[in-house]
């Protein structure tokens, strides 16, 4: 059959080879002659996949000692209470950098819990930026930040400067560049982009963080206690952390980080110069702050947008609407996704312009 | 290869079908030429895999409308917490019967809410029972039992009578008897037993029992957030939901939840009747409260270990090795075991017993 290039905003490509050991084991898993969806997440063969999959989380990101790595559920959406609970000090405070639908989500769930103060914004310029100049305040318990948007296209470049504990959403980008871990206190990130299929949640957090809130979590929310279970205080989903082990090993095979960060980087200058030079076309974020992974454009004429919809379509490319509340265009190139599907997305624009122009 | 005869507790056996569709759509979803791993969760082809599967729970359950179904996250053990902060009012009080380790965790969360009024317990007999006489408070917001509990091997027979709302845990035995939803209020089942492989949680609720609580209610935590949004809130577990569809698909097809009753009670018949015929072998469970699902067992004679084990292991049986915190063994017999695997256990049994009796 012909190729897809799968630009789809997440959950999103995985690699070919990755797919076909994940296919492989739900028959026959480890030669057990059983499915890796019928056996005990307590045997020695499920126990092995949670070890390793944490061990490649280590490895890949350099994670210094002192970190625990968990593999968790309910995705950053519960990763925006859970961050908040188990950091927000009773009567504490929070600080939060709003970049968007996803920061206001995490900024909603954590006023639950206490007073939140939003030191930064770019929500008047409808996110089409990074807030750059703002104040950590002393006095609260940590700063969070979402270091990509995936709806507007956005992408810190550099670490916030802070002074108190810092908390990071990185569902978005997390493995598809080089990170100091040791700049953070907690990242959380559901697994559905560069990690692996959805359904399960990494947690990489620094141990001496924890306990300090003076409030009774919940089991499940409660990050010390995955901590001392190893992530197996309950049953955990089985097949999305081995297919994420799978996908990390594939990672370690190639390169690791640095090696995809420099694939990342080509992808996203091969298409962002085609948006620049193209006349039919233009970006809608700041160029110093374009996401390496959802690459937002528009049409200059929409009047078009019929016409170019059939163009992509026609050459199997698939998933670049834009998210419901930001229109235009998304080119999601997540680590798995080839240079080849980008140049074809490019070549599509340019034979475009000569029919359109 | 030479079949493996998998008793495991959980994740469990799943039928050979299902399997291999499940493997096949890892690789080629719905002639998509691409994986169901890989597509979006907000594709017209996932929305009808989560219309399916909540269709066949209502189909397969008769569930009465006023009541929604639900495929979420973090398994029983959030589940405990959930149901009570959607139920138990700000001051107000939740009834349980314990009837071991998952009813005890299940007080645990609810405690951290409000007052917990154990009503009925077995723990004095070690769990080897079902409470039968209990007044139900009048003044509690629910009654919450465990109806299969698998570590002891205990199911309840009969629902417990009560005024007030009923809220059960289900996760060991839903599909593999007929219910009458209509007298519950709420249930909720990890799917990795009957249902399907770990990863995801079935939620049925009453429509109007919700809401009336006065708490704030995180939003991954609010079952009328996930109604509201269909369980598309955030993006759900897609492939434990995807198989989960396929299991019910194999279970309707093949005659719905009164066909696999039949061969559950043929299957506990059969075991039970060679543990109580056997000289070698003696149940640990009151008779009239023993689980079809999980029958448990201990050797007359425990010095005889050793040599059962191998005999077992020999003919190919997998997982019946007891739960850590009750010893002896544990045949679990979900839906997707079949007659056959009963019957070489027994056969193993018969031969034991010439050769050790």
């Amino acid at each position: 059959m012909t190729k897809v290039h799968n630009y789809s905003a997440g959950p999103c490509i995985l690699p070919q080879e990755v797919l076909k050991q994940a296919s492989e084991a739900v028959i026959n898993f480890n030669n057990l002659n059983l499915s890796i969806l019928e056996i005990s997440h307590r045997s020695k063969d499920f126990i092995e996949v949670m070890d390793n999959a944490i061990a490649l989380v280590k490895e890949l990101l350099n994670v210094p000692s002192g970190y625990s790595v968990l593999f968790l559920q309910g995705g950053a959406s519960l990763g925006f209470y859970i961050s908040a609970i188990n950091v927000m000090k009773k009567d504490g405070k929070g600080a939060y950098l709003d970049t968007g639908v996803w920061s206001a989500k995490a900024i909603k769930e954590a006023k639950r819990l206490g007073s939140v103060e939003v030191i930064a914004s770019s929500k008047d310029k409808n996110y089409n930026s990074i807030p750059k100049s703002f104040e950590v305040p002393g006095d609260a318990d940590y700063l969070h930040y979402t270091s990509n948007n995936t709806i507007y296209g956005t992408q810190f470049k550099t670490v916030p400067q802070s002074s108190i504990p810092l908390i990071c959403d990185m569902s978005s980008d997390i493995f598809s560049k080089e990170i100091d871990v040791s700049k953070y206190d907690m990242i959380y990130a559901g697994a559905q982009k560069n990690m692996g299929p959805a359904g399960t949640t990494l947690y990489i957090v620094k141990d001496e963080l924890l306990g300090k809130t003076g409030r009774d979590i919940p089991s499940m929310l409660d990050l010390q206690v995955h901590i001392e279970k190893e992530s197996m205080f309950n049953t955990p989903p089985v097949y999305p952390i081995y297919v994420s082990m799978l996908n990390l090993q594939w990672l370690k095979k190639n390169g690791g980080v640095k090696w995809i960060e420099g694939i990342n980087n080509q992808k996203a200058e091969l298409l962002y110069a085609e948006i620049d030079r193209n006349p039919l076309f233009k970006g809608i974020v700041e160029k110093e702050d374009r996401s390496n992974m959802n690459v937002t454009f528009v049409l200059t004429d929409e009047s078009k947008s019929e016409a170019f919809d059939a163009a992509w379509k026609a050459a199997n490319i698939s998933g670049i609407k834009g998210h419901r509340s930001a229109g235009g265009y998304r080119a999601s190139m997540y680590n798995a996704l080839p240079l080849e599907s980008v140049q074809a997305l490019v070549d599509v624009m340019q034979a475009f312009e000569k029919t359109n122009g």
